[in-house]
């Protein structure tokens, strides 16, 4: 079978609307890094974060297991701290192959706005 | 001539939303995957779907007649269940070389939001 | 030099908006195939069509000059003739390496939304 | 370890959309080439803009620190003159392996449009 993904993957735009409109939970402007394991095992997943007037904040973990998604909100990574309206970019490595898709929900005005690509693959 | 597509893509944001603004059938909220068959053979595609926090469905196989296309609502997939406001990832299956583009409507709020992608190719 | 993109490219989730709000132009809805010329040379490109449910329409061609950009309206492609809200695909062949970028703009509701990918390079 | 990115990329769907709405900076309508440079020393970027029915504009260049992003807002690239409501294609070549994926935000209606997507990679 053929591997489902890379080890290596990049999304460039970041930056997480610094407000929202509406009570929906669900409507509150995010950034997503959306993932597939696909593989029997679990797949370890690293996250760099980089910036544009400072130092990259880095081994940030994960754990997707074996046959599972995971939609990574990306604000709430655990143990980083990405402040909202920040520019940055994201450097993410697995120890199996994965799919990235980045989205980002903007509702900031009264309509939400929605933007997505799959994210640029290194290896 | 260079075979147009691949045999195997991931959709990796999968989330229908669960709700639309206005009558109007075609601004109602959901997610397609869009495919080109541009071969002289018919395809057969198997779909996948790939949850967060239950095993994968699988087996759920369409055809594309010879050159031909198809949007394919993914809520509307043959034999699936994917409940709407759910994390879904996708790995799609042909025997022939296939273009897979994903695209989301979300008319939640006022104002339709569209984004697209195309999927991520893995052979 | 490395060449400037590739000879063959699909757009997977074509779909013409039948309606747009407001009276400006360049806020009507449309999708737009977007490319780059960057040879040295004229580019000769050729676009074929694809439905869901009948034959391909073929053979509409169309020229970029040298080190220069079409950003073409997919719904006045010469000779091709596109319904509003028909599901399609198209596929563009190139004598020459070109990028191209495929965009929706859909005015339907009282806010435009935007969708963009780059195209699916086949070659 | 592998090289984060390639260097030569293109956006092929250039567009400044002409105006706003809202009093709000961070929602004028604009453009954006969002770069991460992973690398342990500077990048130095050269950017190449072509039009329609002109000469390209070339020899834009800027430089990436090392380990640091730059989301480049197009209209303010320094010596480049991209007028709003212009189509424009840009190629972006650097000495050192980047990512790029390019952003447009639309606020000319009264709720923005977002779109987004990973720049062509040439090499």
């Amino acid at each position: 079978m053929t591997a489902v993904g890379r080890r290596s993957w990049v999304i460039a735009d970041g930056w997480i609307p610094p407000r929202s409109t509406g009570d929906d939970l669900a409507l509150v402007s995010h950034e997503a890094a959306c993932m597939l394991n696909a593989n029997e095992t679990p797949a370890h997943v690293i996250f760099t974060i980089f910036f544009a007037e400072r130092d990259p904040e880095g081994s940030l973990s994960i754990t997707i297991p074996a046959r599972r998604i995971l939609h990574q909100n990306l604000e709430k990574l655990p143990g980083a701290a990405i402040a909202k309206g920040t520019d940055y970019c994201v450097l993410i490595e697995s120890d199996q192959p994965i799919v990235v898709q980045h989205t980002r929900l903007d509702s900031r005005q009264a309509a939400n706005a929605l933007m997505t690509t799959i994210a640029f693959p290194c290896d």
